[in-house]
C-alpha cells in the first residue's frame, strides 16, 4: 500500500476507533498499519479527538506511556440526545399504539437500529468514567435486548441475558423468584452460574420500568453471584408508581397515561439527557 | 464554529456516515454542516471512498442526481473475515463449553460485542447490493438476537422478534406450530400481525441450525405475513443432519460433533468468507 495522507489516515483512524468504542488501539497499531512515525500518529489522533468534541460526535481520550494509545468514548451533544428521545416521544405517541388493556405496542421502537444505537450510546457515555468501571451489561429477555447490546457494545464489556426458563443450553443456573410490578404475577428468572465473574460490577439495562420488580429481581441475582450493581438503566418508566421497588435508576422517558381524549402522554426525561 | 480543514471534515464525514449504515446523507447535509460548497463536499467523499477501499474498512456508495448523497455499506476484507471466524472458532473450543448432554456453552459468544458487530456486518454486506433488498431482519428470541439485531443495523432496517409466548403487550398474533429440529419437540411461534408490510423481502437470522424447524417454521410465518424470504443466515450449522428442513442458507461455521479426545471439531465455512 502505498503511503496514506495525513487525511486518509485521519479518515481512517476514526472508522477503526469508532468500530471498537472504549477499545484501547495502541500507537504502534496505527504506526504499522500506516507504516508512519510515532509522531506523526500522535499528531493525527490530536486533529481526530478536536474534530469529535467540536462536533459533539464523541470523545478520543488518549492514554500516555509506553503502552498508550487511544480510545473512542460515545458521548453525544446534549441537543443530538434530547432530538433523539424526542423523536422516539413523537413515535409512541401514535394512537394506533393503543392495544386492548391499555398496553401500548413498543416492538418496532425497541428494535428499530436507528434508535437503540442512540440509547446504548447515551447508557455507555453516563457509565464510561473510569471510576465507575462496568464489567457487564445484564438484562432480562425479551424486549430490552436490544439496547442492552448497544450499550454493551459502546462501553466494550460482555452482555448477559437472564433466562425466564431454564434451558439445557445454558448450563447451571441461579434462578430467583420475584414479583412483576407490571402484571403482578410471581415470575422465575435464571441465570448461569458462569456467566458473571465474582467480584464484578454490573449495569442493568431494561426497556420499561412500571414498579421495578424485574429490575430488583435482576439486582437480588447480581448480588447472588457475589457481584455489585453499578447502575440500572431503563428507556421508559410509567410515573405511577411513584415509589418503586428500586431506589436509584435512570430512565431517558416518562410515560404518563393514556388521557380522556385517547392520546398517549409521554415526554423526555429531560434531566438525564 | 470555525470553517474546518479537510482532514477534519474527512473524520467527520467517515464517522457520521459509519455510524449509520446504508443510510443515505444528501450533500446538502454535508454543505450546511460544514458551511462549505458541495464541489468541495464530492472531493472530501473521494477521499473517503478511497480510504474505505483501499484499507478494507468499507463501502462508500455515492448517489448522484439532486437528492444525491452518499451512504457507508458495510465490507470487510477477506482476512478479517476470515480472522474473526477463526477467532470465534478457537473461542467455542474451548473444553468447558462442553455441559452434560454434550451441548455447548455458546452464550458469551453470542452476546461478545466485539464478535456480534462483525457477524452482522459480514450478514449485511451479504444482502446490501440493490438486486436484494431487505425491509426486515426477522429472528426468533433469544440467542440469535443480538446478531440480528447487528444485521438489522448493518442494513439500516428494521429488526422483527419471533416469540415463544403469546404476549399480551404485542398485540395480535399469527402463531404456527413447528417441529424443533434440535430437540423434536413441538412449539410454538408468535408474530405480531403488524410487525411486517405486507409484500416485503424478509431476511432471517438466527443463531444455530440443526435440522433446520425453527428456521422452516420462521419462513412459514414470513409466506403467512404474505412476504418473501430473501435469505436465511446462521452463526453456527451442525454437520450432522447434512440434509436439513431448508434448501437454502448461509454459515459460517460449520459444527462437526465433540471427538472421542473431547475435543470440539468445529472450523469456519471458508466459503462464505
Amino acid at each position: 500500500m502505498s503511503k496514506l495522507k495525513r487525511n486518509e489516515r485521519i479518515g481512517a483512524i476514526v472508522k477503526i476507533l469508532c468500530d471498537s468504542p472504549n477499545k484501547v488501539f495502541t500507537l504502534n497499531y496505527f504506526t504499522n498499519m500506516f507504516n508512519s512515525a510515532k509522531s506523526t500518529i500522535s499528531e493525527d489522533l490530536v486533529i481526530v479527538k478536536k474534530i469529535m468534541e467540536e462536533l459533539s460526535l464523541g470523545k478520543v481520550v488518549t492514554i500516555a506511556g509506553a503502552a498508550g494509545g487511544a480510545k473512542f468514548v460515545p458521548m453525544m451533544g446534549k441537543e443530538d440526545k434530547i432530538n433523539l428521545i424526542e423523536q422516539i416521544c413523537n413515535d409512541i405517541k401514535k394512537p394506533e399504539r393503543i392495544m386492548p388493556g391499555n398496553y401500548l405496542y413498543m416492538a418496532d421502537i425497541l428494535y428499530n437500529p436507528a434508535y437503540t444505537k442512540g440509547i446504548g450510546d447515551i447508557f455507555a457515555e453516563k457509565f464510561s468514567d473510569d471510576h465507575n468501571y462496568i464489567d457487564y451489561v445484564l438484562t432480562v429477555e425479551t424486549k430490552g435486548i436490544p439496547i442492552a447490546m448497544m450499550t454493551a457494545r459502546g462501553l466494550n464489556v460482555p452482555l448477559v441475558i437472564v433466562r425466564h426458563e431454564n434451558k439445557v443450553t445454558e448450563g447451571s443456573k441461579i434462578s430467583i423468584n420475584y414479583i412483576s410490578g407490571s402484571t403482578g404475577n410471581l415470575s422465575t428468572m435464571y441465570i448461569s452460574k458462569n456467566a458473571i465473574k465474582k467480584d464484578s460490577n454490573v449495569l442493568i439495562v431494561d426497556d420499561f420500568m412500571k414498579a421495578g420488580g424485574t429490575a430488583k429481581g435482576m439486582m437480588q441475582l447480581v448480588k447472588e453471584l457475589d457481584c455489585r450493581v453499578a447502575g440500572v438503566c431503563v428507556l421508559l418508566e410509567t410515573v405511577t408508581p411513584s415509589k418503586k421497588l428500586v431506589d436509584a435508576y435512570l430512565s431517558l422517558i416518562k410515560y404518563e397515561d393514556i388521557d380522556d381524549q385517547g392520546e398517549i402522554i409521554v415526554h423526555p426525561n429531560y434531566e438525564n439527557l
